[in-house]
This record gives C-alpha cells, structure tokens and sequence, in this order.
C-alpha cells in the first residue's frame, strides 16, 4: 500500500512511538496523580515530561498550560466552550474544519452566539482585508487553522493574531494539520490557545491531543475526579487540572512523547522542506494531465504546507479515490470535514481527492500515483 | 512490587492486551471511518468489533448504542448533561465518585438543576427506602455507582432500576468500579445508560471508557468530524456518529478488545469469585489486627466487590499508604476522589486506606500487606 492519507493521521508510526506506547504499558501502567505510591508518582513524572516537551516544541506558557485531551476535536470544544458567554460573536475562516464549524454552530442554534465567516483569498493581504471586516465590536473570538485540511493552504496566523489583539478578540489556533507541519510559536505568534492532535504532524498514536492556552479563564466542559482536592465539590481551578477529568491516555501521552522527539530530531524546518519537496512534484505532475484539476494556481511554500487537493473532470472525488484504493494507493476523497472550504472553492458537488504525503513518500510512489491518475483522466483504467 | 490500586486501573496488563495495542498502531493504523480506503475500511471494522463485544458484554442495545469516549468521566459528564434542561431534578447517592458529583454540583451552581443524594444504607431494604424518599416529581434522572470505589460497596441495581423507571425516571449507572468485576445487563437490569472505564475491570488500556444507552435521545457534548454528513454543520444524529467526535483512541480500542476477551474467557463470576476471596482474607486479616478500623459489619458478596478500605488508630489514611509504599506495597490512601463517601461514613478527617486486589494477588502478597499493616498498628516500623 502506498499511503498518502497523513492528514487523517500519520502512518507508519515511528517504531520507537510503538515502542514508547507498549513500554509504557509497564512501565508506567498506575494511574498518575491519583495515588500517592512510587509508580503512580513514576507514571506522573511520564506524563509531566510530555506536557514539558509540547509546551517547549510549541513556545508555549508552561507546562501546566498544556492540558492534555482525547484529540484535537475535543481540545477545541474546550477551548471555544470554554470562554464564549451569551451574546458572544465569533469569526471564523472559510476553510474551518467541523471540529470547529460545528461547535460554533452549535452554540449559534441555541442562540448563545453569533459568527461570521471570512474567506481565505488567494492572497495573504486580501485574507487579513477580509478577517477585518467581519470583526464587530461583541467579537470576542476569532478561531482559525493554522493550515487547511484540504487544500493546505497557510493561513496568516502571526498577522491575524496582530489584528485580533489589537481589536481585544482572544485568538485560538487549530494546529490539527499544522502542528509538527509548519513551525508554530505561541509565544511568537501570540495566540492565547493552540488545540493540537498528538497523532498527526507529532507522530503519537490515535487518541491523543492537547490544549495549550496563555493561562486564561476557560470554563472546563467536564468535570470529575483530578486526584486533586478530592474534598470540593466543584472542579479545581489549578490548571491542568481543572481540564484534565478522569484518567488519563498514559500510553498515548507516552507516545506521543516519543513522537515529538522524533520530529524534534529530524526537524520541523527539515520535515517541511521534504514533504513540500514531494508535494510540488505531485502537483506539477498533476497539472501536466489533461483532465485533472486543482485549485491553486502555485505552490508557494509559505503559502501551502503539504496537503493537496485534485479532481478529474467528469469523476466524483470519491469514485477516484475508490479506484486508486483498488491499486493500492490510501487517498481520501469527499469532503473531509470541512464544508466551508468546498463552498468558497466551488467543490460543493464533486469533493476533492485529497492528497497528503509524508516525509517517507518515495519518487516511485510519485510515480506510481501520478501514473494511474494519468490512466484514471483518459479513461484507460481496468 | 505488590501493586494492590486495581481500583485506580488494573495492572499488569495481560500481555496479549499489550500485544493487541501494539498491534494495532501497525495494522489498523488509519483513520477509522474518515476515508474510504481499505486500510481505513480494515480500522474501522476493528473498532466496530470492540463496540460489538462491549453491547454483548453489557448485553446492551446493540452496538450502534455504544460510544467510545476517552475514559468513563468523559462518559458520565457526556450522558448526564446530554439528557438534562433547565429545572430538572436528579439524584445520586451518597457513594457517587467525583465524576458524578462534580458535573451534577457544577449544574446546580449554575442554576440549572437541583440534586438530592441519598444514603447508601447497611441493608438494601434502607437504601432503597432512602432512595425513595428523595424522588421527586420533576426528577429526570438519578445516577448511581454500581460499585463504591472506597468501600466496594455494591448498590441494588436492578432494584433501583425498577423503581426509578415506575417514578418515570431515567436510570444511568457510572460503571467505574463494577464493569468487569459485577455482571452488568443493562437489559435485565433495565439500565437506560451505563458508563465504562475500559482500563480498570475490562482490562484494557488507559485512556478508554464507553458510553452504552438504549437509543435515548443524549445531546453531545462536543462536535465536530465525524466521518460523515461532512456537509451538515450540525452534528449528525445518527449514533454512535453524534457522540464520536474526532479521532479515536485505536491502539486504545483494539486494547479494550482483547481486555474484555481475556475477561470473558476467565468468566467474570470466576475472576469475581477469586477476587472476594483474596478479599475476605485481607478484610479478616485486618480484622485481627489491633488498631485496625474496617467499615464493614461483613463481606457479604452479594454486597461488596473486591475493593476494601481501613484505617489505622492515630494515622491519617495517607500516612499509611506512605509507609506500605515505602515497602514496595502500592495502596491508595486519602479520599479516592469521593467526597461524600467519607461525610456518610465518618471518615473525613482521615481519608481512608483502599486495597484493591486483582484475581493474580497471591497469599504471599496478602501475609505481606497483613504483615506491614500489622508493623505499622503496633509502631514497630522501620
């Protein structure tokens, strides 16, 4: 199998990830920060470190800011939940993601908030035109990826956050495709909250992901047992805790350590600079096929991290994607969750075959996918 | 080690769980349910055989009705406010965890419900008695432990069930403590929903939990991707789709598969019957011991599963659990996050000593624990 679905989730794992989550299966195997004994303190040093190493790859306010969470999903339902108060407006970007869009619709059906939707244009500066007319003076939110899950396109974030501020809007980052794709610094780029996956970019295994906030106030979505002051009858106000109830993913988390240090090792900048490598060739050689379609007009490298969209005139998204499958090749076809980004760019009725390699895509896979592309565009497909 | 903190999460892990984890990070390492792709099709055929396993074991409504979450809190806070409005009543009793306190008090200051708790008696016949007496005629719903995990106090289920439903009230039960170790039928039982941790009794890895119910109508508590009707931008309705947003936990599911199948396969009147048996040893052990304070009259099986608490004259709980600690014994000591446990038996100075043995405790980890205790009763501890 030629796998070049990574913006579902990255695969192959490191083997030191799987190796990381079956340690910690014993070495690490009591439940942290419940018991006071030495393998629960053991296991809680564990998690600790992991918390340290994302607030560090991320620049961000403490390890104790960094809360950890089941995905990206549920990190930005916290996150967004958790500071919005009736009568709120929220902007959002025309390439959001469900695990955005619908929360904030969510909230706007039960008549709590309002928001507005700006389009990503084809420019950065007619993208930050747009952000600034829909902000109002009741703005208290703007939530935007870092990067699209669909087309990859990168959003301006240090810009906006720029704007946001300056209007008094809290800016939160959905890192699902950016985290460990394109360098993100919280502090840098201010953002009062970054919601990453561990099993994306970071290389962790499924069932992880984190919040990572500045200290504000976010109302947790659950609460139950921390470990910490049993005796309350309300959630604890220390962070983690207050957004950490119930156990915790401990082999995940150890996973996921392992994955950032993998990624540490070989390099953001490094990481980038390949798969971007391997996306032009993708896109160049499926701008050379009649028939095939794309939706931007370059690949600019600050402008695109490596995620690709495609069609094939005539052929819905998902009937391509089902015959590549046929011969081998993982891509995704349809919607991928992102509504909006098929509105503004005109995919509504047909999808995208979506293309997301990884750093490890070899040129005969290249070849390979292009080649029956190729064969799928003319038609000449048994 | 002598690891006696089962309740906590059980451990050792059988080695063909860890397997299974390990496994599953190689070959079920798509994204379940997002693409179309075989190896995305394999994944989630995977993860749909634990949901199948999990509605048979639990003899629940079928496995449409049964969401992953990421522990059993995340279940509870997902069933509890997805069923409740403005002016409901509900009652918990008096040996609720924090994972049904905390989200049930958090409503009330709120200002959205009200909540009564009633005391979990010596007898049944009291209990239910009690329990009666707070219903009230707006009482939505009343949610209960099947198992206390401070003092393994088993509560009638099915005849709480039985009343709560001729009241008209809904009946949801937090399994934290009794899946795996008690027979649970949510159909014999009547249970309209049942809450699981995957990594205590079910033997499974940290950082799993399920929410099963019979097809009510629960309002999500996040949303987000889910694989499908990526065009709608609200949450779809179909189960368990509405309740799954985001990525899963995999390696964690296909764990939690081979947890409950090393689980059936011992059979859980087996693993139940060995395991009252180490209990009785420990608790008439201990009741030999001068000094010694238990909560229990007896070890009735029919009222308390395997997890027992004590105390020592003049120590506090957790002082206790130090110095066994510190004897490679691991205990929990303080207030096992159950507030109002401790109010209704007297122990909220102390906190208390839980020992919770697995069916793999052997006699000479009992003389150890009996022995240390003993030492530490009569001051003789170095």
């Amino acid at each position: 199998m030629i796998y070049l679905d990574n913006a579902a989730t990255s695969y192959p794992k490191p083997v030191s990830v799987i190796n990381a989550v079956k340690d910690a299966m014993t070495m690490y195997g009591a439940n942290p920060g419940r018991s006071g004994h030495t393998f629960s303190v053991k296991t809680a040093q564990s998690v600790y470190e992991t918390r340290a190493i994302l607030d560090e790859f991320f620049d961000g306010y403490g390890a104790e800011n960094v809360a950890f969470t089941s995905n990206c999903t549920s990190a930005l339902n916290t996150a967004i939940k958790g500071v919005l108060s009736q009568g709120d407006h929220v902007v959002i970007s025309s390439l959001e993601h469900n695990s955005v869009v619908r929360p904030v619709h969510f909230l706007k059906e039960k008549g709590i908030i309002n928001y507005s939707v700006f389009d990503v244009a084809e420019t950065d500066e007619e993208t930050l035109e747009n952000f600034r007319k829909v902000l109002e003076s009741n703005t208290k939110l703007c939530v935007v990826t870092a990067v699209s899950n669909v087309f990859g396109r990168i959003l301006p974030l240090r810009q906006m956050s720029q704007i946001a501020h300056d209007a008094g809007v809290l800016f939160f980052v959905d890192g699902a495709q950016g985290a460990g794709v394109i360098p993100i610094s919280m502090r840098d780029m201010k953002l009062d909250c970054l919601c990453v996956p561990g099993h994306k970019g970071l290389l962790g295994p499924m069932g992880t992901g984190a919040l990572l906030h500045n200290g504000l106030d976010i109302t947790p979505l659950t609460e139950g047992g921390t470990g910490s002051r049993s005796f309350e009858l309300l959630q604890p106000d220390e962070y983690p805790d207050r957004l950490e109830s119930g156990t915790l993913n401990v082999p995940g988390i150890c996973g996921l350590k392992q994955g950032i240090r993998v990624v540490n090792l070989l390099g953001v900048e490094n990481i980038r600079k390949a798969e971007n490598g391997i996306c032009n060739e993708i896109y160049y050689g499926l701008k050379s096929i009649n028939g095939v379609k794309l939706y931007e007009s370059n690949r600019d490298e600050n402008l695109y991290a490596p995620v690709l969209s495609f069609n094939i005139d005539g052929l819905h998204s998902e009937r391509v994607a089902s015959l590549l499958d046929k011969k081998g090749v993982a891509v995704r076809g349809g919607y991928h969750c992102a509504p909006l980004a098929h509105i503004s760019m005109g995919t509504r009725n047909t999808g995208t075959v979506r293309i997301s390699p990884s750093f490890k895509t070899s040129k005969k896979d290249i070849n390979i996918l292009l080649n029956l592309v190729r064969k799928i565009a003319i038609n000449d497909f048994i």
